[in-house]
């Protein structure tokens, strides 16, 4: 903190405070009251008379607040902003569940000043944590978390590597990890310096395995709501559980049966899905709405009119041939159990290609449900066995999570299983 | 194009062209009059009806568009947006004047529609194409263009790689180019789209030599204006040659000795400038703020109070010395030639880590002059002889380009040069 009068930081905290619910609602991202901020405390007084409404409109994206306490994490069930960077983390040899209570301690203390637009305690450049930008941070837990900590009995039987599937061409570079964090916000730079801060405190505990980042749509340029477009140009991510609905599918909630750190938790899946542009460019559309089942142009299943229309699996048409196709994906995807259904927030990437590619292109295939086991791997499945987008799309990545509840004032990210 | 009714890429380009005028302002590019734009031509009578306020709000920044004829190539003195690609081509054996000729006008008719946000011709993800989000490219030509077209004698002096520098690690990965184009926007995807389409025209012509990624705060999350901050938590541009006030430091304009390809012309140079975070982090503010001579919180310089005020550089403290110090940054950048300057147009990169490295981050460092060799060069000799910066920071790629003058209606980019 440098103390030394209204800085700019001051200033956009203010407006936040202030228009909170018009910053919220600006960039689409309107899904809590910003009364239960955990935002900055401000000076009203300084601030009515600082902020004018026309700065605020200009700056509603980057103040908008997430709030970092509560049952469950947020990242999960709060609408997905522009950008994600993924980190996953492997323990160094000698981290027992001591340490790893210490650097929770750390990234919870420190997620909660940067979720609210504040620097981190030791934050060496406290100037970039003044725009939250409806920023996330979701803590999973790998494998050898359990390991580690002498917890194996604890390990739900589901966190473990998915099982090999025919598709997949993995990379270690892409795979696996300790311990994971699924930074997202509405701006990069706040992504980045939240990831350096992150990965700074981890350091004497862990080291970096992998980073992917990916992006959607800006705030502000689309309408709220609208599904993203992949890189194959396909409306991606229409049939989707949706939270506050579907919640008993995301998350595992109280029981006999639940352990407490587990309770308001759920499962991660991170699939790095590599797409072949270049013969997928020679597909016509015809090919590739047949491929999908659906229309390119706006989603619709190919037997609807409308993105959300039920796709009609059974429809013939004038040769007796289904219109939607016997391998086609969105039929190859869906299950007769209703169970079999997983929460999809997915990002594209665009990595530099190595000459002689064009591309470097896919998809950030983030799933989070409740038992991966029983709704991801009966659809992966599927898929592996028949799924005519197999043809250009590629697993080479894979690693699973557990997501631990939320935390709440005063606790540190999975205290109920370290603590 | 699909051709199936109001899909959303026209309700967007609708918006765009109603509502122009607040569009523009919201994201602070308003330098343009959106009555000039090249826009797509729209129904007035269906989008009067179909556009709502409230959801062109939700997506002015999408619906931006930046000319793409003109005088000068956009993507200089137009604010930069969000986003860059910076992407350098080399040409394949056998590509003459002709073949340059072709790739030209193809890529200028892809984007004059692309900055339109429309597809491009023979574009195989069209509906990627409409939100252009104040989409830019800005096309350079480097050496080997010359050479390849038999046009040596119409190389300009300064288009060749800068002289060597003691501070330079240069990496062959992230040098030179014999082409090269500049996609700003502000929006990712629009981003990959726009680049996909030129390197798959390109690709007969070209293979991708390197692609450099960067980013500053998006549009709509701090104030238009605002000068950026690189990932060392500086003000990062204060002083800078204003577009429109210092247009004969950046831009040739028609006189004897200017080739008519280079009326409006300009030069490029790219340096990629890793930045040390880990040693970065170990200096205090203090140290921090002696290096770059100014300070953190704001960007004002040691002996100033606001960010713009005019350095005081004889300014000595109780000990009698100077407040700035000797080898300060903001000192050593500085000439007492006032026409050694140029513009500058930086963004942030962040690319995933090697491990052990807990970051791969630094500045992406764009300049615009005149003459590189007046304006660029005794700069660079001054920092690479004295700079306490250069203990953090390194450049690790350099490329030196020409930017022909942009083109009006009909004409295709470099036409006076290649034609």
């Amino acid at each position: 903190m440098t103390g030394s009068g209204p800085d700019r930081r001051t200033f956009l905290q203010g407006g936040a405070a202030v228009l909170g619910g018009a910053a919220l609602a600006l960039g689409g991202r309107a899904a809590w009251d910003a009364s239960t901020s955990t935002g900055p405390a401000v000076d009203p007084a300084r601030d009515a008379t600082a902020v004018d409404a026309t700065a605020v409109d200009a700056t509603a994206a980057g103040s908008a607040v997430v709030p970092f306490t509560g049952d469950r994490q947020a990242g999960v069930g709060t609408p997905p902003p522009a950008f994600v960077s993924l980190v996953a983390f492997d323990l160094v040899a000698g981290v027992d569940r001591g340490a790893l209570v210490r650097l929770m301690r750390i990234w919870t203390d420190d997620l909660g000043r940067l979720t609210a637009g504040r620097p981190g305690l030791g934050d060496t450049e406290p100037e970039l944590a003044g725009v939250p930008a409806s920023l996330t941070a979701t803590v999973g837990f790998g494998p050898g978390v359990f390991t580690a900590c002498d917890l194996e009995a604890a390990r739900p039987p589901w966190l473990a590597p998915l099982p090999a599937l025919a598709v997949d061409r993995l990379q270690d570079t892409w795979s696996g990890g300790d311990l994971v964090v699924q930074i997202c916000a509405d701006d990069e730079l706040t992504v980045a310096h939240t990831m350096r801060v992150l990965a700074r405190q981890a350091r004497t505990f862990t080291t970096v395995r992998w980073v992917q980042r990916g992006f959607r749509r800006s705030a502000g340029t689309t309408a709220p709501g609208t599904t993203m477009r992949n890189l194959m140009g396909q409306v991606d991510g229409t049939r989707n559980l949706v939270p506050g609905t579907d919640d008993a599918l995301i998350w595992h909630e109280a029981g006999a049966d639940t352990p407490a750190w587990l309770v308001g938790g759920t499962s991660m899946v991170v699939r790095r899905i590599a797409m072949d542009l270049d013969t997928w460019d020679a597909l016509d559309r015809s090919g590739r709405e047949i491929a999908v089942g659906r229309r390119l142009s706006d989603g619709a299943p190919l037997t609807g009119t409308a993105e959300h229309d039920e796709p009609d699996l059974d429809a013939v048409n004038d040769l007796g041939f289904t219109v939607i196709d016997t391998v086609a994906h969105i039929r190859r995807a869906r299950s007769d159990n209703p169970d079999e259904r997983f929460l999809r927030r997915g990002y594209n990437f665009d990595d530099p290609p190595a000459p002689p590619a064009l591309s470097n292109s896919g998809l950030l295939f983030v799933t989070f449900q409740r038992d991966v086991t029983a709704q991801f791997v009966p659809i992966a499945r599927r898929l592996d066995e028949l799924d005519l987008m197999n043809t250009w799309t590629t697993p080479i990545g894979s690693a699973v999570f557990a997501v631990p509840g939320g935390c709440q004032e005063g606790e540190y990210l999975g205290q109920r299983l370290l603590g």
